[in-house]
């Protein structure tokens, strides 16, 4: 984690668990050099629109990707991804939606809000660590971002 | 190719030469069950609108994913973009654009649009087949549709 580079992914979850887990797996695959963890809402909408703790931000400094978990303190996921999308400077960065959540209302609702991919987290460590992997070698590697 | 199955990736490529590539990359990863190409922008949109010659689709009947080039005979790209995202029907389907273009203006106006992710096609053989797997298995095997 830093604060002087630009962050290669902003990963907003709250349970402790899972952000272990998720930086392990992105480490496996060298991919941990810029990784933002926030670990609710809020401090996720203070990151993304740098303001608050994060007003030495400049808020067209996208991260590459964000991975997004729905069941957040504080704001949750859904409004996060509204306000992410529904705002000029910041709707161009890719949101990766990662949840536990497997209810169609979460998953219809993330791609009408513009979530550019959805993706259950696997129950299992394995599956788990592997996903978490192979999604961030999609979006650091494959995919092209917006400059 | 089928037209009685569930269609789970529609590729819109004018160039047979990535039409081939394309089909072989998924090929590899057993990715070509259900694959349905089109060549041009005005016949994409009668598929995915399911009129024209497609009128015998139901338009709620979605691919797991679209993978779309920009230069495009007849209607281009980025309008065939526009359309499906400006659709309550259609705009829940993920789009990935496909193209040799590195223009930063189609890179930014994709992402304005909608796109859910874009990928540059490699120069070499090589590393489009394998970028085309990747993103293959990414949209049909990690990524949750909307259903």
């Amino acid at each position: 984690m830093t604060i002087t580079n630009e962050i290669e992914i902003l990963l907003v979850e709250d349970n402790p668990n899972d952000v272990e887990l998720t930086l392990r797996a992105l480490k496996k695959n060298n991919l941990t050099n810029r990784v933002q963890v926030v670990k609710d809402g809020a401090e996720a909408l203070e990151y993304i629109f740098a303001n608050g703790a994060y007003a030495y931000r400049k808020v067209e400094h996208h991260p590459r990707v964000i991975l997004l978990d729905l069941k957040l303190p504080k704001v949750d996921g859904l409004e996060v991804l509204r306000r992410i999308k529904s705002d000029e400077r910041t709707r161009v960065i890719p949101v990766v939606v990662l949840t536990s959540s497997k209810e169609e209302r979460d998953l219809v609702e993330s791609y009408k809000l513009g979530a550019n991919s959805y993706i259950t987290k696997p129950l299992d460590f394995e599956s788990f660590v592997k996903s978490v992997a192979e999604l961030g070698l999609y979006w650091l590697l494959l995919n092209q971002p917006p400059r």
